[in-house]
């Protein structure tokens, strides 16, 4: 008789239950693994997909350690969770996907920026401000972008000031003003660390603005850009996770201004939407490599498949409850489409509902389809 | 103001916990619907992917009918369900996937055989015994192949009767005795129905065998097939749902003859092991599809991306025990390989623990990586 080592089934827990989370729990399927969550809310999106849910407030010291003591690892859908409890189970031996220290300075973009200037990873410049009394004396590093150090997200805690009259809109707490750069194209990529320090990268992805709006409209992999503007991307990406010194997967958003220089805008040290696309138009999904990563398996195939675009199904304006798909029906016609509803009972302007994948040989064929999908499916609530 | 009609969550269940209910609910994270399952095991590999689990038995009519009182709709994941109390919960208004009438004619194999003589469909010549005594009267319809009417499953309940020797291994109970055909080849099919009476066919699957232990060595599709054969196929297996009559999805199997011609096998009434390689393969996958129609969104497209094989991850005979994936880490370095390990604790002799699905334009790299994939990979159990 031969004697095998056990593979004993690892305990992973996950901060947050919103859509990432429940992406993860889909892929998590695949693997021989036992899942937790951590969520405020027992209704959210990932809280029905894993083997142990545990209603608790993922910003708070005890909840967190509780929650983290008996696994073996934890990873995060948000930054926003109590980084000093994580530190305190790295401590106690568990894994922490990101490490706690790559966290906390990800989360407060003071440190985030200091971060890139002590490893000459190109960012636009930037102040550092305590205050509104102090962002009244940086008149003249306008136009400029005035951003919380912590606790911003998606869009909030960001104001552009341009003017000497904006100057009021700005943040009284600790921020960053940074220098407005004219940007040509927003791109972003998504790499993957291992515990023993390989990298895996997909293939970069062009975020396409509404100028006028200035708003996503929709993501394309890969990216239209030249292979000298893609180097140098990659190059810095690669700089970013290797003194990062961590684990797990991240996200790196770039401005390309019209001369072809390179700037990282912010980095996410968790799965990310600029890589929904690679669920279908990868071979191994920015979620598959999650569980690889934790699971201490090989990394997986970042190459494409096809490529792929996403559109982001946001909560139309003007419409707060009960959540409803209008159009629907005729996107789920179109062959070479993807629906993900994140199965958020209440729908509010701007929230992130669901997003739709398109895969396509011809990039005309993602764009005309982007653009069909934008102008036929609109989250609305019922009103009764 | 515009009013819209609402769009209410449907609360659908799943009789059966096993690995086409975890897939199943895989899919079912990408739309808005409340999932239950009722199994007897709560650690099943479904049970803890579902919004409700119950624990009951399947084949028990008060169990099937208290669990599916309250749902909008109900599919299975195993045809041995207590098909009575689906009928009264028919009567009753819930949606069942597929109709207690369909599911009735093809979980009794002498119904399934009359039901192909009664409408035409191609199928091995056959005699119904209801004994031993009237089966060793049919010396000579041999050779030929006896098999249990109820309750067969995964080559249970079915003998090989070559002479007369081998009559006394016949079943002393309703049986079918068909004539054995001399396979060339077997070919799958799965074919999605919905409710208004729409048929989506996936493209042919081959199922080849290994001759000298007659166990499933890979799966491939598209089949290697004349088109004339395929037409027969498709002709027939849409002559054969439309017979059902009954919404859902259903899996063929076929045999061909030297002479190219084609006999229904056996009939499927569910999501089906030959139909695994669609999540990754094409862009609607079986799973997706059954709640498409279930959800009465529009039938997906049954494109293949690209061509695809699967391996069965089978318990590796001597072992029996807590499961553990021997040479797992090296599969998972190929790049065109997609894992499915179904997280059951327990591996047994021939338990299917999971599949391996690989996608590749070249046929050949199909059948090299499913080789090296079956020489390579070995589910065993840990002996302490």
């Amino acid at each position: 008789m031969i004697y095998f080592a056990p593979m004993s089934i690892k305990k992973i827990g996950i901060l947050g239950g919103g859509q990432l989370g429940r992406m993860l729990l889909q892929a998590a399927a695949n693997y021989p693994v036992e899942t937790f969550v951590m969520e405020k809310d027992a209704h959210s999106p990932a809280a029905h997909l894993c083997h142990h849910f545990t209603k608790g407030d993922i910003t708070n010291f005890d909840d967190v350690y509780n929650f983290g003591k008996h696994l073996d690892a934890i990873t995060i859908e948000i930054e926003n969770v109590n980084d000093e409890a994580l530190e305190k189970l790295e401590l106690e031996g568990i894994k922490i996907y990101p490490t706690p220290a790559a966290l906390k300075i990800i989360k407060n973009k003071i440190l985030q920026k200091q971060f890139y200037k002590e490893n000459e990873i190109p960012s636009s410049a930037f102040l550092i401000t305590q205050n509104l009394a102090e962002l009244n004396n940086l008149q003249h590093f306008l136009p400029a972008v005035h951003k919380l150090a912590m606790g911003g997200y998606d869009g909030r805690g960001v104001q552009i000031l341009k003017t000497k009259e904006d100057l009021a809109k700005g943040f009284d707490a600790p921020s960053i003003l940074e220098k407005m750069v004219v940007i040509k194209k927003e791109i972003a990529v998504i790499i993957a660390v291992s515990s023993a320090g390989e990298h895996a990268m997909y293939p970069a992805v062009d975020m396409v603005f509404d100028q006028r709006l200035n708003l996503l409209e929709y993501q394309l992999s890969p990216a239209a850009i030249p292979e000298k503007v893609l180097w140098k991307i990659e190059a810095i990406a690669t700089k970013l996770v290797k003194n990062l010194n961590s684990p797990g997967i991240f996200a790196v958003e770039f401005f390309v201004d019209k001369d072809d220089n390179v700037f990282v805008n912010e980095t996410a040290p968790r799965v990310h939407n600029s890589g929904h696309h690679t669920i279908e138009g990868n071979y191994s999904s920015q979620f598959d490599m999650l569980w690889r990563v934790m699971l201490g398996y090989p990394l997986g195939c970042t190459e494409a498949i096809l490529p792929a675009a996403i559109v982001n199904l946001l909560g139309a304006e003007g419409f707060t409850g009960k959540a409803c798909y209008e159009g629907l029906q005729e996107i789920m016609k179109l062959e070479n489409v993807f629906i993900h509803i994140y199965g958020k009972k209440e729908t509010k302007p701007g929230r992130k509902m669901g997003h739709i994948t398109i895969l396509s040989n011809e990039k005309q064929e993602l764009i005309h389809q982007a653009n069909r999908i934008k102008n036929t499916l609109k989250v609305v609530a019922y009103t009764p």
